[in-house]
């Protein structure tokens, strides 16, 4: 059993700076206290409305930015079988930082799409990762 | 001077997987050829038809995706005198590597707005930057 709680999971604020020609928005330097390693970064598209759920990474550490749209992330812990959410996006420019452990999934909050970008500390390893149906784990997405 | 030449921007095609929720997009991993370091990723908005010019890394190696929307990138090497554009984005989502050494701007092509994503191998550090004011390099942006 990995000893993670929803505590564990960090949220930060990250800088905006506006210019008259469009915003540019930090994510993520190599000195931030919650940087590990680079393993690789990949986004992810949600549909209008749409869920993605669930995942748990065995070994992964996410850093999660939403810098266009809005999305709703759940989280939940099994050992303690209780739930957080998280609602970024780019009214609410935070970034989430998750270790492994937690079982995860997520909603677009939008009439349109929304982007999620994913810094992780390894790469991709469909070894690491844990799936489970939506109705697998409960949860009302219409809350 | 700093021996580089516009031969050296590489151009990559990333992997798009389709699923039906969303497309998850491929940016940048770690054992990529020309992955160097991780120093920070920052995003920057880019209004419609807008131009944001000039900038010259005397350090930074800029790795530069357009997740949303459709950019052009126009490079300039001082020592040919020559230009060297790119146009990519949703629709021809490549990923550029930009070694240190070279002017560029970029502008908005569409009716809307652009996000660039720039994953460099060294965090921000105004004094490893040069710039110039838009008229001081030759370019017909409405080409």
């Amino acid at each position: 059993m990995v000893d993670v709680s929803l505590e564990s999971i960090k949220s930060n604020s990250q800088k905006r700076i506006s210019t008259l020609n469009g915003d540019v928005l930090h994510v993520l330097k190599c000195s931030d206290i919650d940087f590990k390693k680079f393993g690789e970064i990949y986004f992810s598209w949600i549909e209008k409305g749409s869920i993605k759920a669930w995942k748990k990474h065995k070994r992964m550490t996410m850093n999660i930015v939403v810098p266009f749209g809005k999305v709703k992330f759940v989280f939940f812990d099994e050992n303690s079988q209780t739930y957080r959410n998280e609602e970024i996006g780019e009214d609410n420019y935070l970034r989430l930082t998750i270790p492994p452990g937690l079982w995860f999934g997520f909603k677009d909050m939008t009439e349109n799409r929304s982007l999620i970008t994913n810094i992780a500390d390894i790469e991709h390893d469909d070894n690491e990762v844990d799936r489970l149906d939506i109705n697998e784990i409960k949860y009302d997405w219409n809350n």
